[in-house]
């Protein structure tokens, strides 16, 4: 055992600050027909600690000891080196990878998760609403909720709350009540149920739903949760990402040559990326790959837009990569990408060029899944998938190249309440699904009337 | 964060060797109708270098380097300070417990899955076929077979195959081959199937189907595995109560006070808690507590006696407390504790008075998983939710007595698969079962004509 395999670090080299990268990339503010939308608008959705969170451009904010405590049942994770991976390829890349699936929910969600329900805990709030696609972030809430004493009410996307039964287990084991999106609780839910009675779903509806079930809550006591999308959240996770840097230095590794993560609403990819993102707009050089699934196309196919992050409208507006807050994305089982937009801080450091954005398919990915499952042990989520399969073709080129790069990635999650995915694939269930472009279009209508962001610098 | 919950280990801190309890208890030999079975003949069911594992009462065993690369997948497992639980409980007990549930395939099982694969496939062995219960083992084995790249058929328990759908997806993505038990590819199966179509199936079953399996491919390439009850499993698992005991060192605990693990056939308690029997033996004073089910309570109700393994009287004679072979436990939601028998060393044990063994209900059992869930933040497996309530009583007895009690438990697996026992149980549909003391008598008529094991030292 000349080799290690898990570069770990102690709980109390647990980062104590998040980055902003808001404090290094102007995102463009959140807009109403009013014009842009001052903090405090927010009140009745968020609560004002974390609206603070938000809007601040601070580059270093300090984590609350009381979110470190709680982090720490499963933080720092460790980083793997993916030895056998790389012998299957007989590649000469060396990949790494955080393994964010270790944590009691089984991804990368619960630090924010716990984050954002310890600040609504310090604002007084009892109770908290959330959307959940695949029902990791819903599962992330009720477990955090759980452990800090807060009701949870979760609306979970027809189509995976259909597909993945456990999940809504697991959120009713942490005492949460988790209902399937659209539901008849809400007026955006019986809105879309009247139209369109067989929808799957989407993460947009979902999202409606659960800020009108706290907006509307008279006690004044629910507040609304978002698992992506917005700053705070990113920050919460670039935890993933400061840690990697100090277990690469452990390691003996300068830097990383490319940094990979899936992307749906764009969490856990900013939260490894967004510390090497610093580093690259200080001078280093990084690819950072951001990989989205073919159907869902926001970065490499929608153009950079302002427009709701959900569904009913709901949202002021937001500037990001946007395929219209109406597209309803094909029901493909990696449920936590098929998300209409993408986190603006992601969407502006595209535009600028920081990042190269991927599509795939998800046969390939369905397949580096299983190619993972069998050398590295870990059966991954099938949004994990996309990344895995976006590594393996950089360990590819970098075999065909000849060169030693080092491939830095987010093992988000692990599938094992994903199953279902993967026996669809392994008895040739599964098919790709290429978006049409003239389908695009015609989603984009619905924005032609909206204020258009700068783009670029 | 003054205080640390995790207590880790490096990878190169790993155990070198594995602790035999044989050398320390001496076990009956196997039996068969021409007397005690030798070592060769079991050559058509496990490899040689495993049987030579098995009859071995050397005390300290050098674990294969192979092996131990494989383990460092996920090895050593952190031990946890139960710091929430003890809180929720007001108990002045410090509680600790090895979290098993890391592992890929989530239980403890791939400590013993792992090694027995690298044996088979050092011994020229091409395909394993094993029984599975709850799925734990099964899936373990698996993994281990994907990781060495060797075949894998699985019969698992009928109930469990209906009530963990999941489990045949994990063994199905790692390659594995799951049917359910009883079924029509054996002579075993289609026995029983004739006699009971509608039986729920039981370990006992299972293992027969998976022996003959492996007997009858003639080939010459298939052996058969078994993920408990034998003297070489419970070896290749004590490196969890080997790991313990360094990390109480670190943690400047001298030795526990109480050990806890649920056993069905005895591994994960097993490995926990011989290498403090071993100091027991040599006059530590430790309390050691093996957890059943009362639905199926060998150690509390049944006696030590010479039985089949299997309920097709495939396996030779082995000493042990058993409810006799043809015993088929209710079907409680725990189905990794649902065995017939006891592993003969904890048996032998048992009877020298070396564990308190403790019998316990379902309800009290979920009860006791939620809290862990709710304060420590992890779903546990049903079997392990027999540990944590046993550890439960310890620390409520603890607080009445006001001592500081070190107690220490085996995480055996996280519930994640196992979900749809919660769900049952929040909706109150389960009951807790009182088995008969008639049914037990008359179950054990079916020995009275077997041989009878010596009792006591």
């Amino acid at each position: 055992m000349s080799r290690i395999r898990k570069i770990y670090l102690d709980e109390k080299e647990i980062p104590k600050q998040w980055y902003n990268l808001a404090a290094d990339i102007k995102t463009e503010p959140f807009m109403s027909p009013d014009g842009p939308v001052p903090p405090e608008a927010w009140a009745p959705v968020f609560p004002m600690n974390l609206v603070e969170l938000e809007y601040s451009t601070q580059r270093w904010i300090d984590i609350p000891e009381g979110i470190l405590e709680i982090l720490s049942r499963w933080r720092p994770s460790p980083l793997y080196r993916a030895y056998d991976l790389e012998e299957a390829l007989g590649t000469p890349a060396k990949i790494f990878y955080k393994n964010e699936s270790l944590s009691p929910a089984g991804s990368h969600k619960p630090n924010t998760a716990v984050a954002q329900a310890w600040y609504n805990k310090q604002f007084g709030i009892k109770r908290m609403t959330t959307e959940t696609g695949a029902g990791q972030w819903g599962s992330a809430l009720a477990f955090a909720c759980a452990l800090l004493g807060l009701e949870c009410k979760v609306f979970m996307v027809r189509v995976s709350f259909d597909q993945k039964p456990y999940r809504k287990l697991m959120m009713q084991t942490w005492g949460a009540n988790c209902v399937a999106s659209p539901s008849n609780e809400t007026q955006a839910g019986r809105t879309i149920l009247e139209k369109m009675p067989d929808t799957p779903g989407s993460l947009g509806i979902a999202i409606s739903e659960a800020i009108e079930a706290a907006v509307t809550d008279k006690s004044g006591n629910t507040r609304y949760s978002l698992g992506s999308v917005l700053n705070h959240v990113m920050m919460h996770q670039t935890i993933i990402g400061l840690e990697a840097k100090k277990q690469l230095q452990k390691a003996g590794i300068k830097k990383p040559d490319v940094v990979i993560g899936c992307a749906g609403g764009g969490s856990n990819f900013a939260g490894l990326s967004f510390p090497f993102v610093y580093d690259k707009i200080n001078g280093a050089e990084i690819e950072i790959i951001p990989v989205e699934p073919a159907s869902c196309p926001t970065m490499t196919r929608a153009p950079y837009v302002y427009d709701h992050g959900d569904t009913a409208k709901m949202t002021p507006l937001v500037a990001m990569h946007s395929l219209g807050h109406s597209f309803i994305p094909p029901p493909i089982h990696a449920g936590g990408l098929r998300y209409h937009g993408m986190a603006p801080l992601v969407s502006k450091a595209v535009t600028e060029g920081l990042m190269n954005p991927l599509a795939l398919h998800q046969l390939e990915c369905y397949e580096a899944g299983i190619l993972f499952a069998k050398t590295e042990g870990i059966i991954p989520a099938p949004e994990t998938n996309h990344a895995i399969a976006a590594v393996i073709n950089e360990a590819n080129k970098a075999k065909e190249e000849g060169k030693e790069k080092v491939i830095l990635f987010n093992f988000s999650g692990h599938g094992l309440m994903d199953l279902t995915g993967y026996d669809k694939y392994l008895s040739g269930q599964l098919t790709d699904y290429e978006l049409p472009e003239n389908i695009i279009l015609e989603n984009l209508e619905e924005l032609k009337d909206y204020p258009k962001p700068p783009v670029g610098k």
